[in-house]
């Protein structure tokens, strides 16, 4: 199914293509509010089903406080073509406790190698509440 | 000059670094917060100065309402070699009046195409009142 919008020509996406473009990149990026204002970090990642894990280093990603709205967006552009797609996963952070067994037995499987390099022990898990997707040119 | 955290291995980008980087590509990520929850857009964009101008057509990233907080993100990544780099610019998102005269005159003369084709007829600036970047493995 292609759906356009045909004011805008913007392709939207179903959710199931979302949901394997997440799972086919290993980077992308998180935004949270600090102060009223957004600010956007990449982090690398995995993906447990539709939940996006990463590890951070105390810091901005945390101190937005327990269950912080977020927003995770990875994206795919040909800037020759000026195509492209984006996906966005929205729902609440939450740190993974060491001792919260399952959720975060899963995450260690993924075994996500923080680019930055050590210091980042904080599991973190993005759980979307909504995950949408759209596009310019061919479909992704 | 390289910084680099020690702890983290991250380094921190200069603001002239910042500003090249912004000024060398055509494509980057809006975040505005919305109902207290971040999203975030591609745009593609031109730089006049140090102030991001994009085109829009009526919706969230207008409706986030006048002089909302913004943050504009610019990044490229290295997935093979882990490596990789990003730029944020945090200030308010005005949109350019038609018959403000010098700025407006300025923004199209940018000449900036929509990729997501017509119906975006609202020029949008975000005027930095902070730029940082930083990044992992080979100074961008």
């Amino acid at each position: 199914m292609r759906t356009v919008d045909g004011h805008t020509g913007i392709g939207v996406l179903e959710r199931e293509d979302c949901v394997r473009l997440l799972g086919a990149d290993v980077i992308g990026r998180i935004a949270v509010v600090e102060g009223g204002a957004p600010i956007v970090f990449p982090v690398n990642y995995a993906l447990d089903g539709e939940t996006v894990i990463f590890r951070t280093a105390p810091g901005t990603k945390l101190s937005a406080g327990p269950r912080a709205k977020a927003c995770f967006e990875v994206d795919g552009f040909d800037r020759a073509a000026m195509t492209g797609w984006s996906v966005a996963a929205v729902g609440r952070l939450e740190e993974l406790d060491e001792y919260a067994s399952e959720a975060f037995d899963r995450a260690r499987a993924l075994a996500i190698t923080p680019w930055a390099g050590p210091g980042r022990d904080h599991w973190m898990r993005l759980t979307p509440t909504r995950i949408t997707g759209r596009y310019v040119g061919k479909k992704p």
